[in-house]
């Protein structure tokens, strides 16, 4: 029955997915229109914020599922609703992270804040007022989307036991994602130490558990594994979730632009507590580094210089070290396991692919 | 098997209600240490947001429930988690709805915005720095009372198609009300046309669904009561809860400020697109008032002068009328049905506890 999710089986998943997202929001976009026309729009731009991630995820879930064993008639349905599920969830909580930093902009285009807050200006609103407007539009839809994603998961057919562990694992990785993101705005305030523990631990907090621990125990239990292998997939999750935040980490100041979607300078006018930086505060390089951090007008001669004290000190060195050993523990996790063999080449390429990013 | 909650019996569902809540937040206080003292600060602060309501949602819940033969022992641990699931989605709309309108202060004491700015400026945080840092308290811990609302119902044990229909109204619940929030966001930035017929629709969809409708028909479903009964509570609901918000909107421009709890000049201040004030717009008088409205610096003097022309122009009294109207035909719906004797003195006399509340 072990069927593993590799190949072109994983553009399936996709697939899937992408149907089982347009299904959702084509029945609410639908739904919306009884209450106006300005609520079918922001149904309509929740699909636009949902589209085009690359639904790690919902595959997280799949492989899971396929792997250890899945009821492919009985079982497909649910598991992708519970993927979906995590997307959603994704979806939200970025539309809500948008809120908190005042971004208006994703990848180069207008978010749903922006959109909300252009269509508000071009009909003569103040900026202040379209501002609102963009913001309460985007906390209505992330309000909608977690609860929408919660009622997915709540509907799956399941025996009780497999119910009750699936929203555990669900319940789980909202906490500590809320947590880890509460974490990250203190240290932004300046409320929280962002000393490097504190900072790994929020990177763990707000990364990990949604997004890697969280889809692979989801799929994992609704196949009915047993303890063991739950707790060999939550520890690879965790693990691996913070080698690749690590590694957005170091993309995000000497990664290619063109590679990254953003502008290396970005993370460093925003004054962003990431690991590269907590290490550089503790050397000699950050009086250096500090009169030019966080500066709105940053420029590109800026960012060079501080990418340069950055390697100087031994920050990059030491997270690249970091990443390194956290994907070599993801990968022993697996190989110390006894999950199936297919899916521990599966995630070990993923683990793989999170060493070297930038070269 | 019938039993009415009347009298005593509504006293121990308040208990009920508020042990269920005391036990919900101990639970995750104490988890959330765990993840850092300010996580823990979150979540003590939420509870302190859900406390001291009038518990009117809960009180729906149990009342259908006991009334329409609610099994006592199997059914009633799950009612009152649905009665508290409730609760906790209000706490999360009041939540974000405070942040949505800029509100750092609920009943005369900081609300949960306000004390999270507050304690970060005592700690020397600049002023907007710790009002980003109020409103990212506010946006996670409506985020996560949310999510732990549906998941509540999620865990409830119910045959499958009661649980999908207890979910249904739960999903409706949201559904709505995001609409009623989001229509009366875009009438006070300007947006939406504030004419009265789309301001009795926005009351309708922002109070009377989760306020009214939606606990009641819960409660119902809970008993696998039949569609008429369901129909029958979900009309009066609807009918009532309107009702209910238009005296409310009288209360906050007639009403004694040791009642409401806050000043009859704060509504006209903020310039909200009540009934009354639709209503108004329509008539001559609006002239004398439209240069008043929305002002942030009104005196106690402009705000009687308000209140006379609102009274002169007719706007009181039928917006007086429009909440008897309301209330009457709730009423009836009552008495038009099937539903259980006690049950329809229960919700009659909430409905006539509606009509003159400002005499």
């Amino acid at each position: 029955m072990t069927r593993i999710a590799v190949g072109t089986d994983q553009l399936d998943v996709a697939v899937e997915v992408d149907a089982g997202l347009e299904s959702f929001f084509a029945e609410r976009i639908q739904l919306a229109a009884r209450y106006g026309s300005e609520y079918q729009h922001l149904w309509e731009r929740a699909r636009v914020a949902s589209a085009g991630g690359k639904r790690i995820r919902p595959r997280f879930v799949m492989d899971a599922f396929w792997a250890l064993g899945g009821d492919p008639v009985r079982g497909f349905r649910g598991a992708l609703d519970v993927a979906v599920a995590f997307e959603l969830l994704h979806t939200a909580f970025l539309l809500h992270d948008d809120v908190i930093d005042g971004d208006t902009v994703r990848r180069g285009i207008p978010n749903l804040v922006g959109e909300f807050e252009a269509e508000a200006r071009a009909q003569g609103i103040s900026p202040a007022r379209a501002t609102l407007w963009g913001e309460t539009a985007a906390i209505l839809a992330g309000d909608l989307l977690i609860q929408a994603s919660q009622s997915l998961v709540a509907r799956i057919e399941a025996p009780p036991e497999r119910r009750a562990a699936l929203l555990d694992v669900f319940d789980h990785s909202v906490f500590v994602t809320a947590a880890g993101e509460f974490a990250d705005v203190s240290f932004s305030v300046g409320i929280g130490d962002a000393r490097l523990p504190d900072v790994l631990a929020m990177t763990e907090r707000k990364t990990a558990a949604y997004s890697f621990a969280g889809p692979l125990t989801a799929g994992a239990v609704l196949t009915g594994a047993d303890g063991d292998a739950l707790e060999a997939l939550g520890e690879y999750g965790r693990l691996l979730g913070i080698a690749f935040q690590l590694g957005d980490d170091l993309l995000g100041v000497f990664g290619a632009p063109e590679l990254t979607g953003k502008s290396r300078l970005s993370d460093l006018r925003e004054g962003k507590e990431t690991s590269v930086i907590a290490y550089a505060r503790a050397t000699p390089s950050w009086s250096g580094i500090e009169p030019l951090f966080g500066r709105a007008d940053l420029s590109e001669d800026d960012g060079r210089a501080i990418a340069r004290a950055l390697v100087e000190c031994g920050a990059r060195a030491f997270v690249e070290g970091l990443v390194d050993e956290h994907a070599s523990r993801a990968a022993a996790v697996l190989h110390a396991s006894a999950l199936p063999l297919g899916l521990v080449r599966e995630l070990g390429s993923v683990a793989a692919s999170c060493v070297g990013r930038i070269a």
